[in-house]
């Protein structure tokens, strides 16, 4: 027996703690209705290597992970553009089935 | 040179700390050898926005990461369809590719 | 409007974190541009079951997501393979798209 998947896409970015908020707010304008968010240890980035035990909170880094249908993403990702010409962060989109397709 | 790779599948889910054990015996069950679990430390859900610091540790949010292949992420998927009538939780399943097909 | 996007390779890995120097040394020589490290929590590997609680902080497990063009990326898939042979881990590529390509 093959269980029923529906496909939506997983946002995964990696941006700077003190931000989140301004992240947050877009998916909310968005309508993104699940995120989960993860604090990450240490990494490198286009502004070097980073790590909180060498650096300020200021400089924390944590990955936010999203859910959601195709449009949708497609809209995060259009405001995303112009939030990356002011702030820090990457995004990366991927393909991913769901088992119920009304959550997301 | 191209290094041979083998498709699995990934399977990623957000569940509440305390449900931890019964994910995990379905894991055991379904014979999936490996999987990772993450903290998180904030995030939003079908049951609204969550937080450790706002909440108590019972809210608290894991990402489960397990990688197998396709047969037996099926079958962990129809269980895990009678587990989410029950319990909170999403799961995602994307495609990956390994290197050491005998592990996964 | 559609927002255009680029192929790229995302790279996981599930290491013990007193190799993640060995580790980062290789994304270095393979010109790995961007990373994040995150912690776990506990997991079930081909060694049996690990948590930080039970065992000494030797056994503590990393999780490093990397994004970078499919060359970079078999070149580590290369390097791994050998490092693999010595160290314990386990490594996952799936797709991603990101659209801001001259980042990886």
């Amino acid at each position: 027996m093959t269980i029923e998947t529906h496909a939506r896409k997983r946002l995964e970015m990696i941006i700077e703690q003190p931000h989140l908020p301004q992240f947050i707010r877009l998916f909310e304008q968005q309508d993104v209705r699940g995120y989960t968010v993860l604090d990450s240890k240490s990494g490198k980035g286009s502004r070097g290597f980073w790590s909180p035990a060498r650096l300020s909170s200021v400089d924390d880094r944590v990955m936010i992970v999203a859910v959601a249908d195709e449009e949708t993403i497609q809209r995060v990702l259009s405001e995303l553009q112009a939030l990356f010409e002011q702030l820090p962060g990457v995004a990366f989109v991927s393909d991913v089935q769901v088992i119920r397709p009304d959550r997301f």
